[in-house]
């Protein structure tokens, strides 16, 4: 099964395009974590557990893990979500990006030691700094386009002599030279719903991974409306900290499901 | 002491400009390595020391510590350098960027749990993803520009409206905006002289980390007459495989110090 099948599937079976991004932060553990030395496996484990009925799929974000040394509770996270959890793809968010020998490395990184679905890239790059995951037939790729912080504008913006901006660049070479396995999807951010809607346009019914909803600030109605593919489909909505963090007390699992299965309604609702 | 300071001094004290890439591969290590639980880090440890005359500090590639889940290694090798050989900067070569929030993770990764003094970064998610770094006062960031690989040309040679290509639009933001506290560099490839030409004359003084040498096919003569500062200084050159793997027999400290030897050398005299 490929990432791209395994995504279709979970959308079909789940209906929700909502993806839970887990980016823990230990500042903001409940009080009962606090102190406890596999907290960050534990928490995690336990928000993933109570949101899956509600999601696509799940997104750690492998700074959080890095900067503790926590990379063992990231790989027995990942491990968890793909025995408890195995229809629901595992994206993860690294963000890499280097020269062809390196990028070989990075792909063991994260589809061979975390086991991921899918992992998020750089394309400033270029293709032989993608080539190596592509690789992997049945892994996906994740490229960032339009990210969803106010700095993204800085490059992202930047027009070529025709006035296309950097970011639809990006989004015609993946679609055109990148994905030619059905093995891409691009970052594009819900704090810019026009230009989810550009890019949307420009490469068809691929996946977009869409943060910047919830604490970013991103509008779930206009990101559906601009995002959505051709069968109302299309989209990884994801949502970090309004998920994790909706509650600090001995609530905080159901707080988080909840947080998840109305973040989906909404979305549904908008579709 | 700042990391530009810190440079300084090294060039100054150790008369070369060359750094040597720590991309530890476990299948090219010599013989009496092999099957050694601990060999990334002897292998590491010990280029290094055999090295550590010739250079102007050391850049361990993140992503061969990861691919095989040897972070406490890296982490070894880290204090092996800082312990020592004190006055040789640590750069660590991990090409990250990402969101605010998030790269204050990575910030901590890179500065405090490996204790380096400076870190590559990425240019495409703008102002905002190097700013945590940049609060790091005694810290460098070094920003990816014009990469050395063939796909590098893909996004890094688009022109904007005025004809200026991407990786010069990125030169001067980094050097107009990002460098307001001295604390950044340029990542310019050895493969493309020409390039490191128009960078250097761009930026001034700012120091050049340059890829590319040896197994890539870079020229010294070419890379130092085109990326030398005012003061015939500002270059990093790195060498990674050219010296760690000189030699897979039980003369391999000893090729490598050759090796790295030669290196100073052609650069001292280039310069």
């Amino acid at each position: 099964m490929t990432f791209k099948s395994k995504l279709d599937a979970a959308w079909s079976k789940s209906g929700s395009m909502l993806m839970v991004g887990l980016d823990p932060d230990p500042n903001r553990f409940p009080a009962e974590l606090q102190g406890r030395s596999d907290a960050i496996f534990e928490f995690c484990r336990d928000i993933v557990d109570a949101t899956a009925p509600f999601v696509c799929g799940f997104k750690p974000q492998i700074a959080y893990f890095s900067a503790c040394g926590a990379e063992d509770q990231l790989a027995a996270l990942c491990r968890h979500i793909r025995e408890k959890h195995p229809t629901l793809p595992l994206v993860l968010d690294a963000k890499r990006g280097d020269i062809g020998s390196t990028a070989e490395q990075y792909a063991r990184e994260a589809y061979e030691r975390y086991g991921a679905d899918a992992v998020t890239v750089n394309p400033y790059m270029g293709h032989d700094s993608v080539a190596p995951y592509l690789e992997w037939k049945d892994r996906g790729i994740i490229v960032l386009c339009r990210t969803s912080n106010p700095g993204g504008s800085d490059l992202q913006f930047i027009e070529d002599r025709d006035g296309t901006p950097l970011y639809l660049r990006v989004a015609s070479m993946v679609a055109d030279q990148w994905n030619r396995d059905g093995q891409c999807g691009l970052v594009v951010g819900a704090t810019f719903p026009q230009e989810i809607g550009k890019v949307r346009e420009r490469v068809g019914d691929m996946p977009l991974l869409i943060p910047g909803i919830g604490a970013q600030g991103g509008s779930v109605p206009d990101t559906v409306r601009a995002g959505r593919d051709s069968r109302g489909l299309g989209m990884m909505i994801n949502s970090s900290r309004a998920v994790l963090y909706a509650s600090k007390g001995p609530d905080w699992r159901e707080a988080a499901a909840e947080a998840a299965r109305a973040t989906r309604d909404a979305i549904q609702a908008a579709a």
